[in-house]
């Protein structure tokens, strides 16, 4: 078994080559350009350690992971589009850099690529990744299209927005997990652990960012604090302090959105302080950990395979934030 | 054996359900939606005809038919948004009825259920189905893509332009026959003559909607007779006057290009009779036609197997015009 850190290399080293043709280059370097701005790689890296929970990794792990990178990477071409975003990692979205067309039909041939390495691994599984792979990327579209839906909505319930970030960040890592599960021979019952394993690992992880978006330490969070207050985004936070705000506390917050003032971050927060929306996405975000951890207890394996994945766990969610 | 009409028929009673969840409709609506447009099914029924060219109709030629036409209802959601088109059959397009993120999304999660209605094959021919699918979709993206780049050019060759109508037209209508002959257990050599024969007719088909454009009886051709002049769009006719002009006829043709008078379409049709582009035309039509039907000639079946693509070959394309 493996570090997260040494399936990360081993999968680095494998996938760091063109995965498309020369020509047209037009259409295929805005494709590679975006697989060269890096990443962590986190999805592919579970589905080696799904496998590697199981087994000693097979080979077509790393057909299906390079698959899921590019799956993922679609994903962020098109979102980028979706979101008008000009910088992805520091550097121009793929549209800001060679238009809207080319980065949609990028977008378009690197999904198309993804299924050429699913195409390539072995039949005996094939059936299976297919419909899972199938099932997450039909998931993954409905999150991205509830997330656009409830930007247009005054306020949006708390299980509609965790059922939306489910579809939209978590379903993938679970699946991820998943498709590793499936090439390392798990049986049913410890595929679904799993998958349920890295669902909650993903809801944590996002209850974490929408936290450290508000209360992170600047220098350790690398983003503007405060960013989705300024842009009134709905997080587990805003929708929280909707919820349970004091009628006074509502009057106030919804001023504050619709006004904008100067001191608008430092008075939202000091109104999720009193509402004690922090307090509550610490324990939120604790109890979807929790609810992962215990699914990785009722897998059926020697307690041992587990480490990597409470490594995995440890890696995403910081206890102390 | 069936017609092209008794297999389109029974495709049509097969494909006519609804292809997505319920939920989120704001999703799958759009998606369902272009699906409603109608349209020949003529990939489909080439899936089936490519099958019963060989053997009986595999019930997997039904969803590899459902994937191509789900595929190719993808690219013209894709397509009308890249061409910022505001209709499609008569109707609203799907970026112009749902606006541009949702057409964006509704077309990749289109694209994914086309690869669901190919998971459901039977395991003997998933892999040579995916591979070829796989490599026409990218095909299809590469057509497009050059057909962007060559907008901003000044001229374009003959062979670059036969390279992209052929990508962006041909190789999904030689694919859906082909990937019919797999079902049908055809062989390799079987296999690449039934390609070639589609591909030569979707070049044929393309000389005759580039010559129909120009020269056709605006009674029977449903649109707008000359609109490619008018929009100085590189056809087949513009480009081989721009190569075959006079000095003379060449001055007036780029001043017509760029004046755009009222009179244009008149003057540049005469400018084509003048070059004798609208016989090189009718020629070029009836050598890809020869040539493709050379190639079903040399399909070692029993002739009387072909006659519903020979049906095909003259539905699509007519000799006397």
């Amino acid at each position: 078994m493996n570090s997260f850190a040494a399936l990360s290399q081993a999968f680095e080293q494998r996938f760091n080559i063109r995965h498309f043709p020369g020509q047209p280059a037009t259409l295929y370097d805005p494709a590679q350009y975006i697989l060269g701005l890096g990443g962590k790689r986190v999805r592919p890296v579970c589905v080696l350690m799904g496998n590697e929970l199981f087994s000693e990794i097979n080979p077509d792990a790393y057909h299906v992971g390079t698959a899921v990178e590019l799956f993922h990477n679609f994903t962020l071409i098109h979102d980028d589009i979706m979101d008008k975003a000009p910088l992805r990692r520091g550097m121009p979205t793929v549209h800001a850099r060679y238009g809207e067309s080319t980065a949609l039909l990028a977008g378009d041939v690197m999904f198309a690529q993804a299924y050429e390495y699913l195409a390539r691994i072995k039949p005996d599984h094939i059936s299976k990744i297919l419909h899972l792979f199938n099932k997450t990327t039909r998931e993954v579209c409905e999150g991205q299209q509830l997330d656009m839906d409830f930007e247009k909505l005054d306020s949006v319930s708390f299980e509609d927005y965790v059922n939306m970030i489910t579809l939209k960040t978590s379903v993938l890592l679970a699946a991820s997990l998943q498709l590793g599960a499936i090439l390392g021979g798990a049986g049913e019952s410890n595929q679904r652990h799993l998958y349920e394993f890295g669902k909650n690992l993903g809801i944590a992880f996002q209850v974490q960012d929408d936290y450290l978006d508000a209360f992170g330490d600047p220098e350790k969070f690398g983003k503007q604090v405060g960013g989705d207050i300024i842009a009134n985004k709905k997080t587990f936070l805003m929708i929280h302090a909707l919820e349970t705000a004091t009628p006074t506390q509502l009057v106030s917050l919804k001023e504050l959105m619709t006004l904008n003032p100067p001191d608008k971050v430092e008075k939202v927060l000091q109104l999720f302080i009193d509402c004690k929306v922090d307090e509550w996405a610490r324990e939120l975000k604790e109890k979807y950990l929790q609810t992962a951890l215990a699914h990785l207890e009722d897998i059926a394996v020697l307690s041992v395979r587990k480490k990597p994945l409470q490594e995995l766990a440890a890696y995403l969610i910081s206890r102390d934030k």
